[in-house]
């Protein structure tokens, strides 16, 4: 087995990246900003009337990697690997250009029989002021990689409250959307290539699970945070199901009361075109 | 009037500009390569199987400006300003990245009376070569700015078969192309902000008129070219409707023949949704 369940604890070397205001506005198309043409235009443009350029607080998973720490685990097939779960918490509002420092540590490897679960936590600090801007923490599912019989991970806690949402917001992914999405980073051919999406054993390339992510921190945005990318604290989800191009995502949001440091909580789920759960066990806190 | 009809021959400094293979991807979305996702992978990818990323050659009218000696003419509202007519003329394929040297000059400036019609020619130099890559023809028409009393300009004779077309190829525009469009370069608020639209006199923003002119060279690749990007020699049209985002685009070619130096030619009118030509008196060579 290639990869090293002992790599818990690993941290990568701190790493810099910066952003321009094109990035921002790149990301945001990229995660369907601007589908509803008059809405959204301060993160789709940066000269319209009246409107000052922002971005998107899911950009922080494209933005310092955050899994640095991975290079660490040992030798894998990258084309088995699926993102798990991202969870990104927001100290405050990213702006529209930046450079951050980042550090990435491997928080915990499972072994869940068919494959391994990797862990990983990463802190972003913002150059200018020496400040944290967010952290995040992401797990990947690497299959084929489990059954060295170790621990299977902690459970989540996680309870929908009974009844109808709150709050539904339907977006379109486009066809071509993992060709839009990939331009801010995550050149993975799975999302593109159909001949390296069959090796991983799909029948088309996948959107990009942290697409669906930003769309459904759109629709988190829309339904609690009257599109004010200030007032989203945290985000978590897991990826229950892989999503085609083109397919219709559902976010659907519960309140669920209030949070720490006077934030509110929610809890969501995403679904695809066909009513299944593509993002699961949401979580999210905002003001 | 603010601008000088004696500004003919006035020529730009050489201006240089570089490209990158992100670039290239990026104009290719702009112009909706990639919504028949397994089409068109060598335009929207750079590591997919067995395929070689090649940029399409419309792409030429983002590179190396162009229109570098309209500052030479004057001041005018740029909100007036519309696209009237674009030609290329590609010396060879364009490379996935590199560096030109541009110069362009005004070489006509006509009373249409309601406003007046700039043209003005570039030609872009491959730096790493020093040969030419491209050169291209660009009008202008600026409402408000005619009526001067002078020379209206060369008629164009152009003739368009009798018959249906030989070839037809649709697409769909996004509503949100023009956001993706414009991070090519053109950040001209007119395709993105309803307000500064309603200055120009549009109901909304408006798509840009080169973004037409790639979908359209797209679908002369098609029809023409089996796909193959080398093979366009040259392809002019006129910006006649304009379009909005969302809008499909039907491209309707009629084979003409044999031009110069062994290429084919072609002739071509673009409709929008609704069957209005909006680009029109095309013509294209190729081989």
């Amino acid at each position: 087995m290639p990869i090293n369940p002992d790599a818990v604890g690993a941290k990568s070397e701190p790493t810099r990246q910066s952003w321009t205001s094109k990035d921002a506005l790149l990301y945001a198309v990229g995660v369907g900003a601007g589908q509803e043409p008059l809405e959204e235009l301060q993160y789709t443009t940066e000269n319209s009337t009246d409107i000052d350029q922002r971005v998107l607080p899911t950009m922080a998973v494209v933005l310092g990697g955050g899994g640095g720490a991975f290079a660490q685990i040992g030798s894998f097939n990258p084309a088995m690997l699926v993102h798990g779960e991202q969870q990104i918490s927001l100290h405050r509002e990213i702006p529209v250009e930046g450079e951050i420092e980042t550090v990435s540590e491997i928080t915990g490897i499972y072994d869940k029989g068919k494959g391994a679960v990797v862990v990983s936590e990463a802190t972003s600090t913002l150059v200018s002021d020496g400040e944290p801007l967010f952290s995040k923490t992401m797990s990947a599912f690497i299959r084929g990689e489990g059954g060295w019989g170790g621990d299977s991970g902690p459970a989540l806690e996680w309870e929908r409250p009974d009844g109808d949402p709150d709050e539904v917001v339907t977006y379109t992914t486009r066809p071509e959307q993992a060709l839009i999405y990939r331009l801010s980073g995550d050149r993975n051919p799975l999302h593109a290539d159909p001949q390296f999406a069959a090796m991983g054993g799909f029948d088309r390339p996948i959107l990009h699970g942290l697409c669906t992510y930003g769309f459904t921190g759109r629709g988190l945005l829309r339904a609690l945070c009257d599109g004010d990318s200030a007032r989203l604290r945290s985000m978590y989800g897991r990826f229950s199901s892989p999503v085609l191009p083109g397919e219709d995502l559902t976010v659907k949001v519960w309140r669920t009361g209030d949070g720490p440091d006077g934030a509110s909580t929610a809890v969501f789920q995403t679904e695809g075109s066909d009513g299944r759960v593509v993002l699961d066990k949401g979580t999210c806190s905002y003001t």
